[in-house]
């Protein structure tokens, strides 16, 4: 298999997490998005949507979106499972993957701000963007946890939501969001972090990194 | 259950679709989002985000995010299936859904524009922005279905894909998209719209149509 990616995209991320909890090995091919390399017609025929990461298979088949590689992965390589038996903890722990991989994190990601950009706006009311979008985020996922046990998002093994909460606290850390009142976010990053499947993929740990 | 929703929510409209689908009856609270309902406290208890839909089954549990709110019916209620059992059939699907539900949906939902308008812009370039992101995430979709069979989506029955695709169609049309080239979304909004589960469930057949 070959990963598609970033070494900065959280999305990538999240897809490097599952890939070393689930014991997989893979090659890498790296995209600078700044420079524009994800929408070279090449990678646009594996990925449509001109965006990291994609999974390539062994026979060539290209897997789109980070959630939908990962529940892929899931459901081919079933140990250990992100997601619990229950109908409603799994509903749950999805709401919470979904509320960061849908309504936080395109809202800040390289198309949106350089949109903002394209209205007229300088780099400090871009980052500003980018930082009220994940602080009232994160500040709701905060609230999804208020009744999950921890020391994970939800309950003593990671899942589906701290494979995107991590990432996206990266995030959150570069935009310059106050983090001092995510007691229960933070506690599952650092839960999270003392795995190698957390922290050997972290961005800056990547061949990639700048 | 009952449904907390908006008629002109598409991601409202999705759950919609799948509760007649499944042959689920239900009860509906509605929220004009304009005037704020979804951030009243009362209902920020169901729902941290102050988003909807949100799903209260018959205990109380409230159930948010619509993809986790579809996941869980599907899971409880399987028949019909809105995934297919081949696993690179079903990450092509959801990865379908996930452009629509993750890179399109977000940035063109009414507190992006929202924000868009607080940075000083006015109806025009509000509109343009929806429109152009509807427009650039369609025109990924339909690239997406370039190999897939029809009448819908991915093949001869409707699934998650299609699930998102006729809510997010209704947004196009309503923010000024060319949809002319859209062959194949056009197709296969169609084959769905002959089917009760689509078009009873659409915006402007809802009790809280305007």
């Amino acid at each position: 298999m070959r990963l598609h990616g970033f070494f900065r995209s959280s999305s990538a991320y999240r897809v490097r997490i599952v890939m070393a909890m689930k014991g997989l090995s893979y090659d890498q091919s790296f995209y600078v998005l700044r420079r524009g390399d994800q929408r070279q017609p090449d990678y646009l025929k594996l990925n449509p949507q001109g965006f990291v990461p994609s999974l390539e298979l062994d026979d060539g088949t290209a897997l789109t979106q980070s959630l939908a590689i990962i529940d892929y992965l899931d459901e081919t390589h079933p140990e250990p499972a992100l997601l619990p038996r229950d109908a409603i903890l799994r509903a749950r722990i999805r709401a919470f993957a979904l509320a960061i991989a849908c309504d936080l994190h395109p809202v800040q990601n390289l198309g949106v701000l350089n949109a903002v950009r394209k209205l007229g706006h300088g780099d400090a009311e871009v980052n500003d963007w980018a930082r009220r979008v994940n602080q009232e985020g994160l500040d709701a996922c905060e609230a999804l946890l208020a009744d999950a046990p921890g020391p994970f998002c939800f309950g003593d093994a990671p899942t589906l939501a701290d494979v995107c909460l991590v990432p996206q606290l990266f995030n959150a850390r570069r935009f310059g969001c106050d983090l001092s009142h995510w007691t229960r976010l933070l506690a599952a990053e650092a839960a999270c972090l003392a795995l190698p499947a957390f922290s050997d993929t972290a961005p800056e740990r990547q061949p990639d990194a700048e």
